[in-house]
């Protein structure tokens, strides 16, 4: 196995007003999209927007009621004011705030929101991690 | 907001136990990483892991337990065999396998596993989905 994530899907109640909600946040549909899944480039990896039910499933597992599904999804900035600003967009796009904006025990800055399935985001300040060209989070590489 | 993932992390029971499990699947764990938490470069994304209950006390959400956490993580390869080939080599790194690879309904082909803690991975040949130099798969652009 490569050491690669290709796709993250969340379960949605509606993929219409999932996809909706995303697209108030800046993410463009692939073409490839249609009335049951709803494709983003996510600049790195692929977001996939699918039916719960349908999701469950798919993966053969009961689509018991979650409490703390114990998956988080981050998106990182490049400063604490940019972190302010993406959670005021994200609630004036239908999102629920879950944690205000703070100074984190690792040293940056974040905040959560929910997004209409509950699916959490935390948008973050990390000083300690650069970007690349691209826009995506440079780790520091394994230890030698 | 910009569209972009840039960590996904998952909430797990033993973050060693966690790690070993993914580094026998050839992840590589970043120098930031620590007792607490690991990270790896997964190709685009960054994969952490953290404590389940450390991760909810960050989210600010309640650790209730979870049914199905409606969310998957993928991983594409470039033929049917490569998933026969991955779904082995995660079942003998320790993982429970929770749907037998089958052709799907899309018109690709792919199974199910889960981590020690649950999280799903797909492990699919999507035939309509190329990868770019780097092995991530390339969307079609939104519809004009």
């Amino acid at each position: 196995m490569q050491p690669r994530l290709s796709l993250v899907t969340l379960g949605v109640a509606d993929v219409a007003a999932s996809r909706a909600f995303y697209e108030r946040l800046g993410f463009k549909a692939s073409s490839d999209s249609n009335p049951n899944v709803t494709f983003f480039d996510a600049g790195g990896v692929a977001l996939a927007l699918f039916g719960r039910a349908a999701l469950a499933h798919d993966a053969s597992i009961e689509n018991s009621e979650p409490g703390f599904s114990g998956v988080t999804l981050a998106h990182n900035v490049a400063s604490e004011a940019e972190v302010d600003a993406v959670m005021l967009e994200a609630v004036a796009a239908g999102a629920q705030l879950t944690k205000p904006a703070a100074k984190t025990f690792w040293g940056g800055y974040s905040g959560y929101f929910a997004d209409p399935d509950g699916h959490l985001w935390e948008i973050a300040y990390n000083p300690f991690w650069p970007f690349d060209d691209a826009g995506r989070v440079i780790l520091p590489g394994p230890a030698t």
